[in-house]
């Protein structure tokens, strides 16, 4: 997503300004513009999770491929996720609907269908919204609220030299499933269907952001959005440190290998900077490792993998057979692949 | 706007459409889709108001006579009217901004200085947001909290038979500045002025909203962001009551009759169906008519003008010197202008 937290560098230029002209906020608002959510302090202790993501046709989603009833899932699974990452719990959320004149009902319907099953399997109510007009394609914002106990709330910005970087679960399935969904590529049905539903129907973590909130195992959390090049560069700027992380560890798919495979490309490639993944990406420190592993195996969770350390400096390297690289968001266009992305 | 709340009748009908597949709203959701603002009871008594509003480009504003700087006073402004008709207090809000990428980034700090005027103006924080490309053209949605005491939050619903209906301030001279700026009509340039700036930069009533509320001077309450012909008749559904009008008691601007003998036109229409005049239609028992002039008048705001009264039955009545007609929703396309609205 282009939000205002997960922003390319000309992007970022823009929104600096903005903030600026907004000014700074009020002191009940704990985390404004730069954050997953904006976190506004609230009676007994809670903190008010609250984010907004627009989905573009055209820039990020293309109805050639993307079934309506898919894209309601998606569109309120991202914004889940941006609760995940701070380990809140989803409450209701507004629509708004932009619908161009041209498309049918039929459609509008299956798109709410896909919006009621998300609320219904993450138990967040959709309370209103508005319809407008939209002859420029179709465009989807929802607004999201959530809550955390203050004491609880992770963010960006604790990580600490030594913690280790986990990540819940595999990455580059979501932005191969694209290609595999650009291209029409063939591939074994089973392959396709984990690439093309973690690309359409990406499972926002919330339990796992829950669980790391309330049995305080995180230091640092985000989730991955733009790919962990640019995320997890995020999360060490938030949190002034460095990164280093092992190619070797970056938990790939069979999936996302066969298909790499075929497209002649690197999966690591696609694991790093793919995006739209919306696994959890956290620092922990190493003594919690076995405590961590055997909480998310108690709630019935995958458990997470290590794929690094958080060092001291600034950046992520990653460490290959061919040496160490820095992968952070200086080398993002380098390592961007050709996916849908923001611009402004 | 085509919120959920002001919806036309081919938007109404997939809204109920929607509003069935989302289900029931959680028991702390006072007020769903069909409100201006969804309301959540929260702690201490308050109420969380929560509004959405999206402006689209073509369909809500031409950027051929919209400054951008008065864009963005406008679209807050159109929330902060959601949180007036409910007799609350703003707080927060959220800005997901759709920007097309021919545009230029001085564009966008000129629309992000009006967003900023409005906040202030109005106390509002704008604490963070999206930003993405939309290249079918520039759309703004707004998301805003508000707060209001449970006890004194005021609805839709509450007018009784034997009410008066009144209005905060004349009608019409928004879509008049509309017509001004889209024939480019040589008038008065003082005339010019205060109709194209009604349309461009609307005055959200949210010192009458809150003084009604606090005074518990309104039985019922909602802004006018479509016309009386439709929001006094959506009020009066809310209430399953009618409401019987006075043409002669609407309250028109020097400056809107002058562009309507211009343009050859009846002011009244301007006034019954021309839209985003965002002044507050409220009912009140007559026995307060004095009280109501009083607090207005002591709180430094202009006196509110009684145009009607509530009746048994349904619809709204207009009485004329050609005798009485339903103007209600029934007849919305019958007195509706060209003017820019909501289809789906």
């Amino acid at each position: 997503m282009g939000s205002l937290s997960h922003a390319t560098s000309r992007e970022a230029a823009l929104i600096a300004d903005l903030s600026q002209r907004f000014g700074p906020p009020p002191e009940e608002v704990i985390l404004g513009i730069g954050d997953d959510c904006a976190a506004i302090r609230g009676h007994g202790g809670d903190v008010l999770l609250w984010t907004v993501d627009t989905l573009v046709e055209g820039v990020h989603f293309d109805l050639d491929y993307t079934p309506l009833e898919k894209l309601g899932w998606k569109a309120l699974a991202v914004n889940l996720s941006d609760i995940a990452a701070m380990g809140g719990e989803p409450r209701h959320a507004l629509l708004s609907l932009g619908w161009p004149p041209r498309r049918d009902r039929a459609g509008a319907l299956a798109l709410a269908d896909g919006l009621a099953r998300a609320a219904r399997q993450y138990g967040v109510a959709i309370i209103g919204g508005d319809t407008v007009a939209s002859p420029g394609g179709l465009a989807l914002t929802l607004t999201l609220t959530g809550t955390v106990p203050a004491s609880l709330m992770l963010k960006r910005s604790g990580a600490r030299v030594g913690d280790l970087v986990w990540v819940t679960g595999v990455l580059g399935d979501s932005a191969a499933g694209l290609e595999v969904l650009k291209r029409g590529l063939t591939l074994d049905l089973t392959l396709r269907e984990t690439l093309v539903e973690a690309h359409l129907a990406p499972r926002p973590q919330l339990a796992a952001g829950r669980l790391l909130a309330r049995e305080g195992l995180a230091t640092a959390l985000i989730d991955v959005s733009d790919g962990i090049a640019t995320d997890l560069a995020h999360l060490c700027l938030a949190s002034a440190v460095g990164a280093r992380l092992r190619a070797e560890s970056v938990p790939i798919s069979g999936a996302l290998r066969a298909a790499a495979a075929l497209l002649g490309r690197d999966p690591l490639q696609y694991a790093l900077s793919g995006g739209e993944d919306y696994q959890l990406l956290f620092t922990s420190p190493p003594e919690l490792a076995s405590a961590l592993e055997n909480a998310f195996v108690r709630a019935g969770l995958p458990a997470p993998r290590p794929l690094g350390e958080i060092i001291a400096g600034q950046g992520v390297l990653m460490v290959t057979a061919a040496g160490e690289q820095d992968i952070s968001m200086q080398g993002y266009d380098h390592f961007r692949l050709d996916l849908p992305g923001e611009a402004i």
